[in-house]
This record gives structure tokens, sequence and C-alpha cells, in this order.
């Protein structure tokens, strides 16, 4: 957990983004790492557990971080939260949580609340759309062979 | 979104990943667009509205998305979700829905599910670690002058 938080502070002191760092561990080694790179590489979905995780898998070669452990400086955000879900990781470890990264002007608990609402009553207007071709793309995966699932 | 959906379909038929293509707009122009690219990356986090948001960014110059319109092929999943607001579009339009695609075996909607749990009710264990220094990366943070916030 201490490299994780050098991780934040490397980050921020290097001008890279947020303060927020990540380390992910596998069999004692360490497998990836990552700090908050939004404004430094426009990218806003680059929080530190994503490239963390991109950076393991791709270290890994694999799409999937199962028997790893992830050491976060913070709580992750619905995002990272979602995306530790599909990379299947065995644990993770966080140190401050939401409501610490809330007071100091982040949307880590906002955005929690948001995803209980209804489209409707959402501060980003979401809206469904009925369009005849919809499940085109589901009905080919359903039918397509040897196709790698995830 | 038949754009969205056509990407969703390039994407199964060139193995790309699974069955999902998102399209961004901006004053009635395409300023990004993407499929999903988690298998033939080995990037969990490359879902087609992540893909198109990062394409975006890249294509406008900026981590934020102000004055846009995502479309995409399949409502989107927490991760999705969570970025979305990170890089905050206008409005979000999409086609098929969670349960949808529940029904061919993706776990968005079991991930809508986990969000609200307590860490240790969760399928993936979550713990929070005090250690001592860990609110330092945000008194670095609060302390930094000319941080670009977001």
């Amino acid at each position: 957990m201490n490299m994780a938080i050098d991780e934040a502070i490397d980050g921020v002191n290097s001008d890279k983004g947020g303060p927020f760092g990540c380390v992910i561990v596998k069999d004692g080694e360490i497998v990836g790492r990552g700090n908050n790179n939004v404004t430094s590489t426009n990218d806003p979905s680059a929080h530190a557990e994503i490239v963390a995780i991109r950076n393991a898998c791709k270290n890994l070669n694999t799409y999937q971080l199962e028997g790893c452990d992830v050491y976060t400086s913070c709580e992750p955000c619905p995002m990272c939260l979602g995306a530790i879900y599909w990379a299947r990781p065995n644990n993770v470890f966080y140190a401050v949580s939401k409501e610490d990264a809330a007071s100091i002007g982040f949307d880590d608990a906002f955005i929690y609340n948001e995803i209980n609402k209804k489209d409707e009553d959402r501060k980003i207007n979401f809206k469904q759309c009925n369009i005849e071709n919809m499940r085109k793309p589901f009905s080919i995966w359903d039918s397509k062979e040897n196709k790698k699932e995830y």
C-alpha cells in the first residue's frame, strides 16, 4: 500500500493528474502499477486503477487478472470498480475512502449516487432508443464460432 | 445509432471483442468512435464507450466532452457509465439494455448489483486499510498551485 501511496505522490509531483496511485501484485511480485494520468494524456478513463490494470494485463499478456491483488490509494470510483470486476482480480485493498475524495473535489461519491437513478433523473441525460436492427450485433455474436468470451 | 450498431457488428466480424459499438457526435459531426477491443488488445477497460471516449478526447485534444452526445449500441455498464460521467458529455443514447447484455452472458447487470453491496458482501473482496501516510497525496494536491482539476 505504501507503494500505491508513493505512485499517487509521484503523479501529483510530476503533473500527471490527480492524487491517486495503484499497484497490482501477483504471487508476491508487482505485475502492474500506475497513477492518475487524466489531464496529462487527455484520457478521462486514465484513473490510477485503470492505468495499473492496463499495465498488468500488458505485462501478463492477458485480459484477466485472476490471482492478483489490487492496492489502490483511494476507494475505487464506479468506473474503476467496474474495470476491476471486468479484470477479475482476487482482492482489492484501498486506503482513503470515496468520501475523502469528495472532500477535495472529486466526483466519486456523486457518481455512486447517480448510478442508482432512473435515466430521466440523472444529471447527464440517458435515453433508450429502440431501433429495428439493435439486436443484430448480439445475434451475430451468439452464432459466432470460436469466439473469445470474457 | 445505426453507425454505433455498425461499429458493434464490425467489431465482432473482425474479432476485436464483444458485440458493442459507440459513436460520439458534436455539432452534427462524428468526433469519436470505437468498438469493444477487450480481447484483441488485452485491455479489460476497452469497452466500446471507453474506446470512443478516448478517441474523441484525442481528436478534440481535451479530457472533457462538453457539448457531445454519446450513441452506444448497448446500455453502458457501470465502468462505462463512470467514464461517461468523468468525460461529461451532454446526452447518452443507447439501444439494447443491460438485461439484454446479461442474457447473452455479459456481467453488466451483475456489476450494477455488486456496486451497492458492502465491501465484505461483494464477490470480489474489498477491504479498507488505514495506513499512516494515506492522506499525504491529498494534502500535496490540496496545496499544489496551478493544478489542472477535472
